[in-house]
């Protein structure tokens, strides 16, 4: 076991998140913002391949055990896109504009399904050791208005299957039971604190 | 722990090394081959990403905890090639014509540097549990002219750094102390078998 947990991201939504869910369990979480590590390109295809790159690099560079999140969005009637560029999905990462921009596409493709899911994966690398790969995912529909101030990223125009809220008017507690990397932690949080 | 082991691959010569390696330690190892279950194809553009995919999806067919190795030889005055399509570089899966095609190639390119490294990565995927990756490298030079009748693939035109002998003059032990798939075993025997 560890005591101390490097976050492998920048992204002040997603260490938000993931600090909360961990913060029942005795370790000391810290940001690859709160040391000031530089960001890693990702450069993979595919999100575990971006996982891994960024936990087994800040690892590398830090010493210390790592967990990155690597996520998004795949909408069906787009062929599984933003999916792994959803991060990049909009100019300068801004997240309004990408909404306003996914909710045209979604209009003009003609398909009245707006089906999508959110995918996460997160790498640990603990130094010396196997890299393991932990995965949630949420299914959900695509609304064409924006709901709620909540959460981050696409969350304001999702709403999972058998709910009527975005991930946008939910309580953080809420959508970390539902969330595809509140699922991904959870898978994480068994193995690692609640086994042995 | 688990008492089964099923091998995610149907090449005989990995299902030969592997089995061998792992014939100390008390656990039934059986092969894609074996169970005659499907051949996954390997759509992904890294070793991580197509040892993961064989894993999960042979584990979920088979129900038993399931082991996956993706490995290649990675030339570098061919910018790496044919890393994750070493097993598709000849037609046929014919290494004989593979081999005698690279050295072609190698000849051809005008460089004089036939630096080359073989990586392995494994993945273990236990029901209901995160994936794992092993991985191991082993650095060397390609050599004109194929010499020795041991091993598989390109092991007769591999001599690994620090030794006179290419892989296919060596003794099964030999080559396990020191090839990228030894490695990546040694380093799973370690976290699986060893520990706890």
């Amino acid at each position: 076991m560890f005591n101390k947990l490097l976050l492998a991201t920048h992204n002040q939504g997603k260490i938000t998140e993931l600090k909360s869910m961990l913060s029942p369990y005795n370790i000391e979480v810290l940001s690859a913002l709160d040391l000031e590590l530089p960001d890693i390109e990702e450069t993979g295809t595919t999100f575990a391949e971006n996982a891994i790159l960024k936990a087994t690099e800040l690892s590398a560079i830090s010493g210390l055990p790592c967990l990155a999140d690597d996520s998004g969005l795949c909408v069906d009637a787009l062929d599984g896109r933003p999916g792994v560029y959803s991060a990049r999905y909009a100019p300068n990462r801004d997240f309004d504009a990408a909404m306003d921009m996914l909710i045209k596409e979604l209009k003009d493709s003609g398909n009245n399904d707006w089906s999508a899911h959110f995918s996460c994966v997160l790498a640990l690398k603990i130094p010396e050791q196997s890299i393991r790969l932990f995965e949630g995912r949420i299914d959900g529909t695509i609304i064409s208005t924006k709901k709620g101030a909540k959460g981050f990223g696409f969350d304001p125009i999702f709403i999972p299957n058998g709910y009527q809220q975005t991930f946008a008017e939910m309580s953080k507690e809420q959508k970390s039971t539902l969330s595809h990397r509140g699922k991904a932690l959870q898978q994480f949080i068994k193995e690692v604190f609640q086994t042995e």
